[in-house]
């Protein structure tokens, strides 16, 4: 016997003489032992699959409300049942008006009406199902019938209208011509009626999204002439989910506002249109010459407007409620099935959809299948998993929030961390979120090989990174720092309600930038679309599924969530220092300006041939008091550290750690967002801001709230380092 | 008598308090008398003389060469000699060749045939003088039948190629099309034959000269669709002037190289084309797509080729000489008549040439009849005025250069300083030359009031700059300078003789920014297009007048030359400055460029369905031994510092100053370049490179010639300063 456990040490010892020691694993005391449940993963996953299922699930138009959107929720509930998954689908009535008349009409100086529809191209199979095929148009724009003349206002954030201000141009009853980009669409008609304005239209400028990117469709993969950008303009940054039914879930049974209650439908009508109808609207404005970074790739020059353009705009729409069918499928876990992996990918999509949203659901669905193949095979998952295909994101994350509004207190007390996922295509590995979660999707890239060089997706990523900065000291920062930096979540797919309403540890993960676009939204984003330019050999679609499956089984088998809270404290510090630097900044930029006002100095730099109205002077930027913020932090970071250091964690706190972020009260102006650290920018849509009360106040020069926000924050980082410090002397 | 004299000094006192001292004036002991001298200069001026001038002499097409050409100089001749100037007109017999053929063909994979003309328009007057109108060409181009796939090179500089090597594509045998810009015309057929291509196509992109600065000629003042810039493409930056006599005057009886043996004339053959002839053969490109900061403002995807567009580019041209007609008129000086001040704008134009060069000359011409009208009143210059009215500027500084060669040795002996001007229209005041010369500039730049603002020129500059500086510590920088910073001269005009070979303190005087172009070097630089966009009021003919005629005046009367040694001391210490930064962030960069070919960075990040060829490993940056030129500097200053501060000073080391920056071997690969702080860049061609010695040498990679230079630098600084100090010890 001694002999024999004598060779046995031997025998272990020259294996690990040979043999590296297994990488670690945050949560895992042992790693081999899971990078082997990995491997076995990895070699279940089957690109031909995916492909079929992406060729069946994008066949037909599938929004919320269609026909086929059913059929593809009745088939995605279908595929978890047939692989062992408890599946459910749930249903929401939900409020999606549809188009019933668009009308943009040039009516001066000369005449002229746009197509507003996508030609079928004999290219893409599925781009000639016109009945089915909802035409382009913006969700929960109001009815409306206006004439007025054309103001160009770039992006149409706020920005722009001081620079039409300047130019002595006023939008009040007039008709806005934004451009796509530069912020969420829905800021664009929001800003507009803020400023005035009747009507707004916004286009696709080949700039931003079409021949200037590269060959247009179906010659190369890019936006053409006719392809217009549908999408939502509710007021999202407000509340997202059914206009209808803010912060319940919107069963059949709820309490409804009227549609003349909603504060997300749009004050003022508003429309996509394609490149080819916008060119004969720009170009024959006239005013002054917009500014260099407001021009575009189309030929002509740029005006401001106001006119002489004049445009005919009557939108009028079918306000239905429609069924919404999420699909929610469990495994339940062993000893710790009390805490719950949650999982999701939206199913519906604008038109077929193939890259938004079913690339990133064909690989939910083969990371749920690779998961259930490991159930079979004698492993089970020790905490609870659950798979979610999302109907309605498209409209505004409807189907995402009825959901967590449904079911908010369970979540609260049982969801540990959410993962998303949406579009996914060849090229880098993307994941922003929740900063406690750095070190797990660090080490995740880390053991995820790229599909085409030989090296892990975190050193591709990496490379790309080096070759991207452009000082030698930031690359040296980057390469001394080991952790993945995760981009904070704004807006824009399904976490935002887990994240922002419910306080739940959240991530979204893609892959992207190699896999061309330029269908977003439009009829073209196909399969035949996908399979050319997206991910041809599905290589991404296996990566993604190796790495968001990597997580979930991670979080489902870990001794402790796999939660560092040193990263997150890290990240918040930087985050007040960038606070603290744009109430500086502000403070010099505002000296300056009333200098320069005082002293007439951009009147006297102006061209008096040109109009030009000078900026009133504003308000001297106060010295604020950051004390309580610039303490908590402090203490934070000491906390998080000693919490850290502790061997083993306690999955009762660590659970529950990303909720001690919110407040019930919510944010100023929008309750809904609970969210202290991570929010979507009320004037960005999806962009985030970080700190948000505190950051907007600023932004917004209201101080009285900037000082009350900062104390508020301080109070919630304050209470978050207590259940560390509570939890780390354990 | 005691009396008197009391009460006199009494009024003198009570004088002094009611008006305000007048301001100084350098080298004035009585600025006063100036100033009065100078409001009665500026009351003579006559913007309607101005306006009949510009029409007279943009009335027909007044290349080098032609008869009408002829006729203005003999016009211009006419004017100073009734003004009283002792005028001659000066030939010279150059090179200049006009075209026979041109043809530029789209072969393959389509067929198209350039048009190469500019069709007359009934809004432009002179349009139509199409016999006259040398069409689109450039000049000093060689013949050359050529057939071959086309390349874009963007730009067309050095970097443009590296990122083509990065594509995997080589220009060998090729035809480059590359846009206006980035570099003077010269580099881009010059860098394409180092690199082995056998054409080249120069084409105006509307992003950088059309639409997208503004609406197209005639409704607007920017370039339209069929036209084209003109332009010389000898090998400036080797040597300006006739291409047959480097170094010496084109007299008739100058030894004269073979055409064969010019080292300026271009390798390959080259022709600028209009954005409509260019449009078809970059449409019909494919291979990569160009990187962002490539494209332009065509409504195509641009491509960097190579193919499948072919190209038939055929040149033939008449390589005649023709006679340069110079008018040098003369205004004696009394005391001082050895110290001649001399002042320049060439009158050959392109084509009508309104704005370049007759908008210069016109004001010029008024400014010359303006110190007649003086000197006919009583008061006589104490130096010798020199006008000169160049022939031949527009091919390559022929007039200039080869009068400067003819006078070399009466110039460096007598010629104190030389101001330029060219072009000028309606906007901001813009000068640039000998540092020498900054306080002179500030000075003049301060009592010229602009006709816009009711305020000086200087101070409208100023508010122009801090609105456009972007952070606190620029502005404050800007603002605690009382100095106007002059940028150095490189070339583009016909200081480069006086300047650059002969060593003559020089400057180049204009305003403009506010008066639109758009049609520079096309058959659309005309009255027309003058009077509605240029400088509709001459407004700013009359403020041209006001500033060089000050610059004149005060030049010619002042009790000492106005220079001033400490601003160009300081400004040298800059370039040191700059000049070891570029060494060390040579070193940084090549370093990380090194270790990211070690780690295969660069190829990790690469799309793999994509070509892409690493750069080679380059060989480290040494460090370079600076303490010779460090050590030069530092006495410069303090000699400087010195000279400044002695209350007179001897003209005899003033007026020579500037040849002791001047060395007669020249800069390396190029003698005719004497001075070793300014000069045009071997590889920008009109963009100056200060220190050219030691800068190029680094920026080159040749790190025995930079330590050469160095030194040889180092030289010519010490001698300087040693000038400063005996001359200042007096």
């Amino acid at each position: 016997m001694r002999r024999t456990l004598i060779v046995a040490l031997t025998l272990t010892t020259a294996l690990a003489a040979d043999t590296p020691a297994p990488k670690p694993i945050l949560g895992f005391s042992d790693p081999a032992k899971e990078h082997a449940l990995e491997a076995r993963f990895d070699a279940a996953l089957n690109r031909d699959e995916m492909r079929a299922w992406l060729k069946r699930l994008s066949a037909r138009p599938h929004h919320v409300g269609s026909p086929y959107g059913k059929e593809n929720a009745e088939f995605i509930a279908s595929l978890f049942r047939s692989w062992g998954y408890d599946t459910a689908i749930e249903r929401f009535d939900v409020l999606f008006p549809t188009p019933k008349t668009r009308v943009v009409e040039l009516v001066a100086p000369t005449r002229f009406t746009a197509k507003l529809m996508e030609p079928p191209l004999p290219e893409d199979a599925t781009s000639n199902q016109v009945s089915e095929i909802l035409p382009p148009f913006n969700a929960y724009s109001v009815d409306g019938d206006v004439t007025g003349d054309l103001v160009y206002v770039n992006y149409g954030v706020p920005k722009d209208y001081e620079v039409l201000e300047r130019n002595g141009i006023d939008v009040r009853g007039k008709i806005v011509i934004a451009r796509y980009g530069g912020s969420w669409r829905g800021i664009k008609p929001k800003v507009a009626a803020e400023h005035g304005a009747i009507g707004c239209l916004i286009y696709s400028d080949p700039r931003d999204d079409g021949y200037f990117q590269g060959d247009a469709y179906p010659k190369g993969a890019y936006r053409s002439d006719y392809s217009a950008q549908r999408g939502s303009v509710a007021d999202m940054p407000t509340y997202p989910g059914d206009p209808l039914t803010p912060g319940v879930g919107a069963t059949a049974d709820a309490k409804r506002l009227n549609r003349s209650e909603a504060a997300t439908i749009t004050k003022i009508p508003v429309l996509p249109i394609a490149y080819a109808d916008a060119l004969p609207l720009l170009r024959a404005m006239s005013g002054p010459v917009a500014p260099p970074d407001w021009r575009g790739a189309l030929p002509i020059t740029y005006h401001l407007g106001a006119g002489p353009a004049r445009v005919h705009l009557k939108l009028e729409f079918n306000w239905n409620l429609v069924p919404a069918y999420d699909v929610i499928a469990r495994l339940k876990g062993t000893d710790l099935a009390d805490q719950w992996i949650v999982r999701g990918n939206h199913h519906d999509g604008w038109v077929h959809g193939a890259r938004d949203p079913l690339s990133g659901q064909v690989a939910m669905l083969e990371e749920a299948r690779g998961v259930a193949e490991l159930a079979k095979s004698g492993w089970r998952p020790r905490r609870t998993m659950i798979y979610c295909a999302w109907d309605a994101e498209e409209p505004g994350l409807l189907g995402s929030t009825e959901w967590v509004e449904t079911h908010l207190a369970e979540l609260q007390e049982h969801a540990a961390v959410y993962i998303n996922s949406d579009s996914t295509s060849r090229g880098f590995l993307d994941v922003a979120g929740s900063h406690t979660l750095e070190r797990l999707v660090t080490e995740v890239a880390r053991d995820v090989e790229d599909p085409q060089r030989n090296v892990s997706v975190l050193e591709r990523l990496n490379a790309l990174a080096i070759t991207e900065l452009t000082s030698p000291e930031k690359q040296k920062e980057f390469r001394d720092r080991k952790l993945m930096r995760l981009d904070a979540l704004g807006s824009g797919s399904d976490y935002t309600p887990f994240l922002q309403h419910a306080g739940i540890a959240s991530l979204n993960v893609g892959y992207g930038g190699e896999g061309e676009y330029g269908v977003y939204h439009s009829a073209y984003d196909s399969f035949d679309h996908f399979i050319r330019f997206g991910d041809p050999k599905f290589d991404y679609e296996i990566a993604q599924a190796e790495t968001t499956g990597r997580m979930s089984l991670r979080l489902l088998n870990a001794d402790f969530l796999p939660l560092e809270v040193t990263t997150f404290a890290d990240t918040v510090a930087r985050y007040e220092t960038e606070v603290e630097n744009l109430a500086k900044d502000m403070r010099e930029e505002t000296e300056e300006q009333n200098r320069e006002l005082r002293e007439h100095t951009m009147e006297i730099a102006a061209d008096p041939t040109k109009p030009f109205v000078a900026p009133k002077a504003a308000e001297p930027v106060p010295y604020l008091d950051l004390s309580p913020l610039q303490n908590a932090v402090a203490r934070l970071k000491t906390a998080a550290r000693t919490f850290d250091a502790a061997p083993s964690h306690d999955d009762r706190i660590l659970m529950h750690l990303e909720h001690a972020l919110t407040r019930d009260q919510g944010l100023p102006m929008r309750p809904w967002y609970r969210h202290h650290v991570y929010a979507p920018g009320y004037y960005t849509g999806y962009g985030v801001k970080t700190l948000p009360g505190v950051r907007e106040a600023i932004e917004q020069r209201k101080w009285k709230d900037a000082n009350d926000q900062i104390v508020i924050l301080a109070g919630v980082l304050e209470r978050y380092a207590k259940m560390l410090e509570d939890g780390g002397s354990r």
